[in-house]
């Protein structure tokens, strides 16, 4: 791999194993509580990461932000997506008016939206309801970037460019002391460009991880496809080298997502993802820095089949299975319950001693789920009719 | 099956099919939203069951309430449980004291938890922060049911009256304008009863539907095994009749859960289910009146092997899967979340009109998801190395 920037240097410096003994203290402190060991399941090994990732037994999970970064993608062009490319400014209006599914989902997380503009095409519609702006950063790499399916997505100092620009806003959000940072995104045609790093980076085949986007038809899923496998053909990036995959089949909002993603981690903060545009983002990031796939948290499995592929490569189980393909941190923002969850029975509940329980010591001491079963040793039973 | 007691003739009358009307209203409110059409996945599903079950376009999701029924059960003697019977009793004075999982998962959900003794065997501690002492309803129907794998859990009539309990709680949480009601339950060795009642209204095999409850060891799992096979060769439930099979092999605590899910419904008001055991009184309330399966919302799949058949025999999809085994409505307390996220999408977004979006007569229309892919159709690709 080519040298970095220093500032993309220190970030992955900057990112560390877990913090071990947080993470047995954290254990301990969940096995003392009024409830059999580890049967609170997801939310005990949430409690458990969140210790591990920032070294604290009980962290904070607010200020929180939801960063929203959207760009144009050249391959628009080729009818890939069910939406025109103007589609793009103008959700970025309606993030900016609170209108969309992301601004109803961060008010009920408790989260801020900050829009990051990393390059769309169109001018931004004046909001509507100005009442109402929330946190913009105008931050483009350009108007768009190149369409994949016939050149590259855009310069390897572009690449560069946009990752800067989310370490920098990384930067700020810690600065501001925002303790949980969701990640999301807007583009139209962005699962395309997704789709081309999700195969460039884990070597399935396109067909394997390009799927309907927002609901494309029968005609524009084939156009979609042949632009993805295209891409490939035209770009032939090159797996060992992350940065040279972005440049030539990612976007600027994908760049700029790598670069959220590391410094918010560098910063000792977890970092939710979202669906399959995040976690192309995010396997480009752990390219860059292997370390960090402990420090992010898989909010959900999306409908787009290649989003199951990611996150197996990324060895993370998502929080939720709820049959979302919006994007936009939608995702990352519902996760945001489930770890304040986490948070909530870790703190409020009682212990076996507190309370005056039983359990601790009783004949029958429970034991771990994962204890096997032989069916070889179990009684025999006949079937009922 | 024997005749009915007027209540509970009543409450399976009063459960009628689904709003048809009002879910097709919600589904034309929600294509309006800008997004592409059902891309929030299950919440667009859940603000359309919601819709249909209330039969209304907005129905309030608040107040809401956690009921958690507890009772003892006898077969806790053949040493089926990681705990000793004690801890039923300790547990309420847990939830009354505000120390248990489902105290600070319903806080966090912003429901009232409303506990109620359906025949706990040991008295009840008293609490040790007075203070803070939840809502308690005492209605036990005896000190804890029968060892079921000796004879039966009660008689007839005590089922009965365990039913008739859960319909009194539902009239009161209606009256009290409650408009959202998750179920929970406590009662050691009550996953053996559970297992029991799903293995002779499934038909499937007492393996199948056995788990480790709490998390047993490999000796007490084997007793536990044997216990519900005793129980269902001792007291052969008759798959047919439901009340029978509560009878013979089910729980005051499972008795009560069944009126309560009924009543609940009955009033129009959604019933989220919880675990195993909630699941267990599902498919005997389901027995009792067929209707009633679009009215209830499985919060989540818990780690109990006999819990995925009972929902799959439910015709039910949980919202969450989350590794989760300890019961009281800790599940139904974190769907909550998820439906309060259906409602603000569906209240708080702005329509394509409203925000002056592209996106409804755009060249590629959104399709459904449903479409299906011919693999045959698509562009063959090499697969790269």
């Amino acid at each position: 791999m080519a040298s970095l920037p220093p500032s993309l240097t220190a970030a992955i410096a900057a990112i560390g194993p877990l913090d071990e003994g947080a993470m047995a203290a954290t254990k301990a402190r969940l096995d003392q509580l009024t409830k059999p060991p580890g049967s609170l399941g997801r939310l005990e090994q949430l409690a458990i990461q969140l210790a591990g990732i920032t070294g604290d037994l009980a962290p904070r999970v607010e200020p929180r932000a939801i960063v929203v970064m959207a760009a144009d993608h050249g391959v628009a062009a080729q009818g890939v997506s069910a939406y025109p490319q103007a589609v793009t400014a103008q959700m970025m209006a309606n993030f900016l008016a609170s209108g969309a599914a992301i601004n109803a989902l961060a008010r009920h997380a408790g989260a801020d939206v900050v829009v990051v503009d990393m390059g769309v095409a169109n001018p931004i519609p004046p909001p509507q309801s100005p009442a109402r702006v929330g946190r913009f950063i105008s931050a483009p790499i350009g108007p768009g970037s190149g369409d994949i399916s016939v050149g590259p997505a855009m310069s390897r100092a572009e690449a560069l460019a946009a990752i800067e620009v989310g370490l920098r806003v990384a930067a700020d959000l810690a600065a501001a002391g925002v303790r949980l940072v969701g990640v999301g995104e807007m583009g139209i045609a962005n699962t395309t460009a997704a789709s081309a790093v999700a195969a460039a980076l884990t070597g399935r085949l396109a067909r394997e991880v390009t799927g309907r986007g927002t609901g494309v038809d029968d005609a524009t899923y084939r156009r979609k496809l042949e632009a993805v496998q295209r891409a490939l053909k035209v770009n032939h990036p090159p797996a060992e080298d992350p940065l040279a995959v972005l440049a030539a089949v990612g976007g600027f909002e994908i760049g700029g997502l790598v670069g959220l993603m590391l410094g918010v981690a560098a910063a000792g903060i977890p970092v939710i993802l979202d669906g399959f545009i995040t976690g192309a983002a995010a396997i480009i990031a752990v390219a860059l820095c292997p370390r960090l796939p402990p420090r992010l948290i898989a909010s959900h499995r999306s409908v787009e089949p290649g989003h199951a592929i990611l996150l197996d490569h990324l060895g993370l189980v998502p929080l939720l299975d709820l049959e979302l393909r919006l994007g936009e941190g939608t995702g990352a923002a519902l996760a945001m319950h489930l770890i304040d969850a986490a948070c909530r029975t870790r703190d409020e509940m009682a212990t076996f001693a507190s309370a005056g329980l039983s359990g601790q010591g009783s004949p029958h001491p429970p034991t771990s789920k994962g204890d096997t079963e032989s069916a070889a040793d179990l009684p025999r039973e006949p079937r009922r009719g």
